[in-house]
């Protein structure tokens, strides 16, 4: 493991990804990674994802209290007017190479939704809501339409008579989902909605600290949530469950990867200490998910991996590694019929909440001192620290 | 100006921008700010600009070291033969809104190709250089593709038998530059290619430490890039010498800004107390190529602006406000025939060689401690502090 150099005054953290220095505040969302406790705007997830709907915490996280319902109506009226992507945006999905990473699609039609949006640069708090409620209506709806079109299949519009969670459902399979499917589907959305300052929104929030608009930063959290070690790691789950391939293997499979140095997909998360808030709601709904979609296979091998590899982390004196959200949600998207390169994209479809709140509350936050553009210092390793500058050898006489 | 908290052992920094943290190490380049000093891999920006060539320059900061004739000659053929584009977004770009902005289509575009790139995916340090020189080479050809097809005109194809910096000019004009101007141009783009830690490093850099792979990474860069407080600030500038209009109403200009609390765009800079050394070179370029080109109105401006402002900024007790790289690459671009929204752009074309050395670095670092994934902490300032958790009103219930 990489040394901590911890932060001091004038100089900090070197190589060790900023962990433990504040580098804002917040009023969106907070984790205690000791006790396992998650909250968006003071609501802990638990309650969320008992009694919310995802359009009710898009709405709680981007105005940063609960809607009456007149105003929940009309919030889920505006997302659902704006579900439609530019038919320049289908048809091009039709002509890319169908092997594009879906992250990667997804990446690129962000920033092109931009031009589309007369609004790109309008920079008050009320144009970036109306953005931000574009691109969690839009986003959807780009990732039903490539997961479609990739493999030669029509576009299917979206309908304006499901909730957020069906709809997207709808566009990825053709058919309107089993409303229990839906729900937990929606649980999905929303317990994915934020995390703080995980990289991708961090990456948002760097963008935004340019001033540069909200299709510009919600770009750079898409390419952050892509990387292994974030939103991508909950592919790597499934395809490690697909590895492991039945419960007679896992304990040598545990063992070998924790011998050989290597980590098991889906364990241990840079905050949590304890079980991830998420990864407990999500079990509960992925045995119930198994049994009425007939698929256990995937949800019992995950649950059995959860025990093996947290006894074996136990024997070796790693007391506090346990699952994290991507652990079941990876078994609850392949019992819903999701492929697996589609994971990190549905990632992302939730997270888009948290990450327009964040790019807000960059540019408009009321807090003091209000937020400056992120420039970190670096330590210079390289030649010629002294910057007398090193001498220019004519091309001729190199070596 | 926001008051500074600067950091200490765990908890640091809120709301500055990490000024003053060091977010990790790096052999790329160095900036002291104090002397006006800009290195890359040890050699002065000064030296660089004198005798290099921005392929040369890419090289360098790809590899870490200089060139050797035969070196120099495969890396410039290995970019002439990338500057290629996919038809597919030649004519996307034909079908889009023509009022997206340049920044927008191509950060758009650089996921995209993504998927035309069958090692996109590929994490060894060689396959991560060879994306970096298709990024550098096709930057350009996106660039000026999208130039020509928003107003209509053709597509022209990249020429092998131009310089990087030639054939930019070359596919955004359709006439062969003129070698001085071509050389003029090409110095820019050595000015541009590295600053260490600037926001859009920094956000390459975040989105890296997730594993995702370059283009993402890239297409994160751009995007922080766009913002007017970082890379659009030199469209800022000629707008701004536009909206003075004439030598006359400089001093009142200048003094009705900073009376109202503006800014002047192009003057100041987060690390340099003295003179930018980018912005001295340039100036030095600024003024033969406004003889060349016939087009002294804006370098005059541009002159007199800087010497009106620095008196004022001293009248007012700022002593270390000076122009910084954006402040005369404005007046040579106008110069050049280059409409001002492809001012940032072009940034982009140059910056790319210093993204994906970053990005390299970040991945596949040998200092120690290795950089992990970047995650700060967020110091919450919401509701519910406790953590104990909001209670959740029924909708019906709530006023």
């Amino acid at each position: 493991m990489a040394e901590k150099t911890k932060g001091h005054p004038g100089g900090a953290t070197k190589n060790t990804g900023l962990r433990d220095v504040v580098a804002a505040s917040t009023r969106i969302s907070q984790v205690d990674g000791k006790r396992g406790i998650l909250v968006y705007r003071g609501y802990t997830i638990e309650t969320l994802a008992e009694n919310s709907s995802y359009e009710e915490v898009a709405y709680l996280i981007l105005y940063g209290k609960m809607p009456t319902q007149i105003e929940l109506d009309q919030f889920t009226e505006q997302l659902k007017r704006e579900r439609w992507i530019p038919r320049v945006l289908v048809e091009f999905g039709q002509r890319i190479p169908h092997t594009t990473a879906p992250m990667d699609v997804l990446q690129g039609t962000v920033p092109i939704l931009g031009g589309y949006d007369n609004e790109a640069s309008v920079e008050t708090r009320e144009a970036n809501i109306r953005k931000a409620i574009r691109l969690i209506a839009k986003l959807p709806t780009a990732v039903a339409c490539w997961a479609r079109s990739r493999e030669g299949r029509d576009f299917i519009a979206p309908r304006e008579d499901l909730s957020h969670a069906a709809n997207f459902l709808y566009m990825l399979h053709g058919k309107e989902p089993d409303p229990e499917v839906a729900r937990i589907f929606d649980i999905c959305l929303i317990l994915h909605a934020d995390h703080q300052f995980n990289a991708s929104t961090f990456a948002c929030r760097v963008v935004a600290s340019t001033r540069a608009h909200m299709y510009s930063a919600v770009g750079a959290g898409i390419g952050a949530l892509a990387g292994v070690l974030h939103g991508g790691a909950n592919e790597e789950v499934m395809k490690q469950l697909k590895e492991i391939g039945a419960p007679e293997y896992l304990e040598s499979f545990v063992r070998e990867k924790l011998d050989g140095g290597g980590r098991i997909m889906g364990m241990g998360h840079a905050l949590y200490k304890t079980m991830d808030p998420r990864a407990s709601i999500l079990k509960s709904f992925a045995s119930s998910l198994a049994e009425r979609t007939n698929s256990r296979q995937w949800f019992e091998l995950s649950s059995k991996l959860d025990e093996v590899a947290r006894k074996e982390f136990k024997a070796r004196g790693k007391e506090n590694i346990h699952p994290n959200v991507d652990f079941y949600s990876a078994s609850v998207y392949t019992a819903m019929g999701i492929p697996t390169d589609l994971f990190t994209p549905i990632f992302a479809i939730s997270r888009v909440t948290g990450w327009a709140a964040h790019i807000i509350e960059e540019k408009f936050a009321d807090a003091q001192p209000k937020p400056v553009i992120y420039r970190p210092e670096a330590e210079y390793i390289g030649p010629g620290k002294d910057l007398k500058g090193l001498k220019y050898i004519p091309i001729k006489l190199r070596e």
